[in-house]
């Protein structure tokens, strides 16, 4: 993102904005509180894709993981379908088998063959796909040029919005749609990102241009630490907007890059915002660090303190919460070189703390958006990591369920 | 702890049960929202001590914390003074004057001298130490031999209730105090501890045997994740049980142990049931690790996990959660070998799920003891871990702070 005029937002871009792309949802009865009646949907190219996803870090991982695990990186992904309301994890070889049954489904749907889809589910943790009910939902989704925006509700869980965004720069759009840390009860809070480009990628710049924009983004949000074993990003490319394929190093390279990272900072902003229970976006700018990783560290160890979070969500303005979360970062840090100043105003410089408008700082933090901008004062590296507060809200959806 | 026969519980012990030990406390009007009207203590010994520490291991440090290892480990600590109600953290060299200060007052009201006086401070960070009011509460302070319970309530925050114990072992007393992550408007969470003995140590034992009981017990502990610039834990021995010195590998070596190791277990679970907003224990057995440091990381992240945290506090059977904690914990994982039981009901066998009646379990989940036991299935080794449940009233206490 080194300008804003690289690329320019499509307005009502969705998944399906760019070339060659349609997608269609429906409702099986998988996910009873499915906020807009959508739980199964199918995203599909109307020619083969290179693809390449991340999947989640967890030892325990859904069977969807494991099956996109297996196809990818691939160069001819037709398909992808996904489901709310079950996760289709801890549930050993039976799993296995519903998540290949759900593959073939949605390829007999959509004209493709067995290894050409991947799969994605979230919900609760386990219990079976109920099969029947999927492949019925399966075999009612018609697919559209306008699909996407009904995908993204579909793959809902616990978010208030859906979230979606295209992009166009030098010639191609990027697209892409997103599922925050939602819950039903009962179950785990899951990250799910489908990105889809008509640009035509060679594989190796795919792979790293998804790997920087990701680490921009997605690796940079938090909303409560937890991580799931669903977690999902599948990057298709089409390469219907016709060329030669983009390489690394090129001017269109660069191009790519700035509008794939600008597509995956919107996304992923977005579902930090809609964090559960969540009032307000916390944005943690971290500059002055030794290194990279001291620089990310420390802004994910802001995002992630509840006591900065709660302190945030109860417009309190008790700087001393975010130097000691950075202080147990592990980063490299030396007090009287650090300096912060929240939403704007100054409130320690050098290590020492300096008078400020308690007033004006409440007003600061009421906002939905807070800024927190740290300065370690040792280096040149920044980094720039996004939260939310916490609220007794994120409490009572993560408690009140009994059976 | 090899039996519960090598050491006996005193009645309504304390950290002034061993001989030789008094205590005292007093109100200066620095902690407003002291339970038991006390804020300002010293604990002091008629003879000088062998003195060790373990302290805050975040970057940030208070001035008591710096001052405190500056000193530590020594031959001859005379006494401690400990305030509530003020961190003097983040306040630069006018800290570490006000700090020493502070010990010096102290070092005048028992007859020590400076370098024979530690500092522990909790409470507002970034603010400086009211040093007046804070002297004229030192100087009423009166040291007697009962005066540990009065240290006890004196080091409190927002604790609900004051956490203390002596056992008696092999012709000698260990006592202890403890504060936990309590907060008042608007500072951080710190963890105090004050322990003390009339057993004569031999100095390399006393450190030794001090990081043993520590590893099983306040670093075990969590109630948010959040560490203080202000933890500090203290061990002073007098040794006026008389005798030859504790040595390491002896019989007295191994009472001494196992009754250090329970009084910090005592200590560090009173610590977690007291925890912000808590309203029952967690405790976490992973056994079956294959590795120490792998059994400690699976028992922590389950610990710290908000929607493990979450789940108890709804009396949520949610089960997939805590798997999902330990499959993020970084430890050697393999799904088809874990088996978790949750207050003796089996939930999880050989990674598949189990039927177990849901009513049981919610019963179960609803008594102020929780455990869950999770097996690894790789391994012999084990460890335990202790939590609390996370609630809307622990957001209250740490977001409902407006200047």
């Amino acid at each position: 993102m080194k300008t804003d005029t690289d690329y320019k937002i499509i307005p009502n871009g969705t998944i399906t904005s760019p070339l060659g792309f349609k997608a269609g949802a429906a409702y099986g009865g998988i996910n009873k509180h499915a906020r807009f009646n959508l739980d199964v949907s199918i995203l599909a190219s109307d020619v083969p894709c290179l693809a390449a996803g991340e999947f989640t870090t967890n030892k325990i991982k859904a069977a969807s993981v494991l099956l996109c695990q297996q196809i990818l990186p691939s160069k001819s992904v037709r398909a992808v379908v996904a489901n709310s309301g079950c996760a289709n994890a801890s549930t050993g070889e039976q799993g296995h088998l519903d998540a290949s049954n759900m593959a073939s489904a949605a390829a007999a749907q959509v004209g493709a063959r067995l290894g050409e889809v991947l799969v994605a589910s979230t919900g609760v943790i386990g219990r079976r796909l109920p099969v029947d009910l999927l492949n019925s939902a399966i075999s009612r989704i018609n697919l559209s040029r306008d699909g996407g925006h009904d995908m993204a509700k579909a793959i809902m869980t616990t978010d208030t919005v859906p979230k979606e965004i295209a992009v166009e720069a030098g010639g191609f759009i990027i697209g892409g749609i997103a599922k925050g840390a939602g819950m039903i009860h009962p179950n785990m809070a899951t990250m799910l990102s489908f990105l889809t480009t008509d640009a035509p990628l060679e594989q190796g710049f795919l792979s790293s241009s998804l790997k920087e924009a990701i680490d921009l983004s997605f690796n940079m949000i938090s909303v409560d630490g937890d991580t799931s074993p669903n977690d999902s990003l599948i990057l298709l490319s089409n390469g219907m907007a016709g060329g030669e394929p983009i390489r690394g190093g090129s001017e269109r390279a660069r191009l790519f890059q700035s509008a794939l990272n600008a597509v995956c900072v919107h996304l992923a902003r977005s579902v930090a915002r809609d964090g559960e229970g969540a009032t307000k976006l916390i944005e943690v700018n971290v500059r002055g660090a030794a290194s990279m990783s001291d620089a990310r560290i420390t802004a994910r160890t802001i995002t992630t303190s509840p006591l900065v979070k709660t302190a945030v969500h109860g417009n309190d303005p008790n700087w001393g919460r975010i130097v000691v979360a950075a202080g147990r970062s592990g980063a490299e840090l030396v007090e009287n070189k650090i300096s912060l100043d929240i939403s704007g105003i100054p409130v320690v410089s050098e290590g020492m703390p300096l008078p400020f408008d308690a007033d004006k700082l409440v007003a600061a933090l009421k906002l939905p958006d807070v800024q927190i901008n740290f300065d370690l004062g040792l280096g040149p590296y920044s980094a720039t990591a996004w939260g939310c507060d916490l609220s007794a809200e994120y409490v009572s959806i993560n408690a009140d369920y009994t059976t």
